[in-house]
């Protein structure tokens, strides 16, 4: 946090100035250049970034504004980190990231190394293995950076959630992907769950408070989840679950020397699919 | 959710592969190709989902992964979309994104739209406003999409936070955010929090609770959020806080008519500073 606290200081301001490039909200002068989309966000934050300087403590790129104008729309956020960062102003980036143990890593690498901002804001709902990679990056680069964690946000249905007097959040959770979806075609809702396979007395409580939607499993295999876990999470048609496998079909060669890893890939996916259909797992 | 659930039908599987592309795990047979990060990725992807897709329901990207590898990894992230899409394989798109409003459709749109994914997971920490924008694209689409909602994660840390009998979950969360925290030089730990000031009388009893973080706080001034809600963030010493605003500050020239844009956000910054340090907000 010092960099910012520093920067709070100096400026005797406690005031981040929010970068949002919305280009429909742009200003004639802007738009009558005729840039391509990206090519408008960088030269409308960059002049707002200017004006800004001596009055913020930093600054805070809202990274889906971002991530919406594709790969080229990435480049210039990248840009604006480092344009910040040459006037001196600390960045946050606002880009709630929640996953857990190496995938966290690599969002705290991408953002905190590669885009080069000196913070990050991070969602807590997966516990603590979600935040700690964030605050490792942030403590081997020593750079004065720090993570916000979302506690209590300011949207109006931020208090449904983080205030809800019903333990525990996975059934807020639960409540909430009932209430949101709208059944499809195929006879199911269109808002599904993420439910772990490694919990099954829980996976079974969450499949009776939703009992038509489609779970996505994950932790099957690697995380200790089994048959059982799977089978947890059925429905009253024996049905309703797609199970996630992501490393050990990926990187099956490793423990399958002389193969060549497409057809190791193959294998465990064939195999994985057999025992999940054994294990009674199907779409009817 | 009508992709997916025909996709495995037909192909009488419920596995999903994850898509989470590590270099550094790669085989030997990619490796000695000698190819940039993000083709080495791509090589390995393409090859991969070849050799699952007569076996899997769908498969998964893990965003991360490439969004470490930068905009060229963004660039292949959805060239790989493109040729699962190809292959006939429904595609879900790991971004566990969770925030609101415009912010959560830019999300949406970026994901669902330009990358062109079939599915997306979502964060649900901020209540339904985080969901519904997902949902809306989806629908809007109507190409047989849907959302997952993180509901029980299968990672160790989730149970302390989702089955967390001690409610409102924005207490788990704020002791989530006292116990990862390090002191660093400036006095402050180096995990703060995001509190918003809209909801005085929690941000109070967030303020009991993490008498020493930095608290960034969001929705001062458009959200309604007062000199009032700023200043029950404030800690013993009327210090750590930081204030944000974004499209205040960025669209200001929509309220003042005949000012170039830069003065215009340059005005509202320094009217903002002043009515925050008025209010009591500065640091020591």
């Amino acid at each position: 946090m010092q960099a910012l606290i520093e920067s709070a200081r100096r400026k005797e301001s406690v005031l981040v100035a929010g970068i949002d490039p919305i280009p429909a909200r742009f200003p004639d002068e802007v738009k009558r250049m005729d840039l391509q989309p990206a090519e408008a966000v960088r030269e409308f934050c960059t002049k707002i970034l200017e004006a800004v300087e001596p009055l913020v403590a930093a600054v805070k790129l809202q990274a889906a504004y971002f991530e919406r104008l594709g790969p080229a729309g990435m480049q210039v956020y990248g840009d604006l980190i480092q344009v910040a960062t040459d006037l001196g102003l600390p960045t946050i980036a606002d880009v709630k990231r929640g996953d857990v143990g190496p995938v966290a890593a690599a969002y705290a690498e991408a953002h905190l190394s590669i885009y080069g901002a000196t913070c990050v804001t991070v969602n807590p709902y997966m516990g603590s293995d979600s935040v700690l990679p964030f605050l490792q990056e942030v403590r081997r680069q020593d750079r004065g950076g720090g993570v916000f964690v979302l506690v209590a946000t300011s949207n109006p249905s931020a208090a449904s959630f983080q205030e809800a007097d019903i333990p525990p959040p996975y059934r807020s959770a639960a409540r909430l992907v009932r209430d949101v979806g709208l059944y499809t075609r195929s006879g199911y809702p269109d808002a599904g769950a993420v439910v772990g396979v490694t919990r099954p007395e829980i996976g079974h409580t969450i499949r009776r408070l939703l009992p038509d939607q489609v779970f996505l499993a994950p932790g099957y295999g690697a995380q200790g989840g089994t048959a059982a876990g799977v089978r947890a999470l059925l429905d009253n048609d024996r049905s309703g679950v797609l199970v996630n496998s992501s490393r050990a079909i990926l990187y099956a060669y490793e423990s399958d020397p002389g193969t060549l890893y497409a057809d190791a890939a193959r294998n465990v996916a064939l195999n994985t699919r057999d025992a999940l259909a054994n294990a009674g797992a199907r779409w009817k």
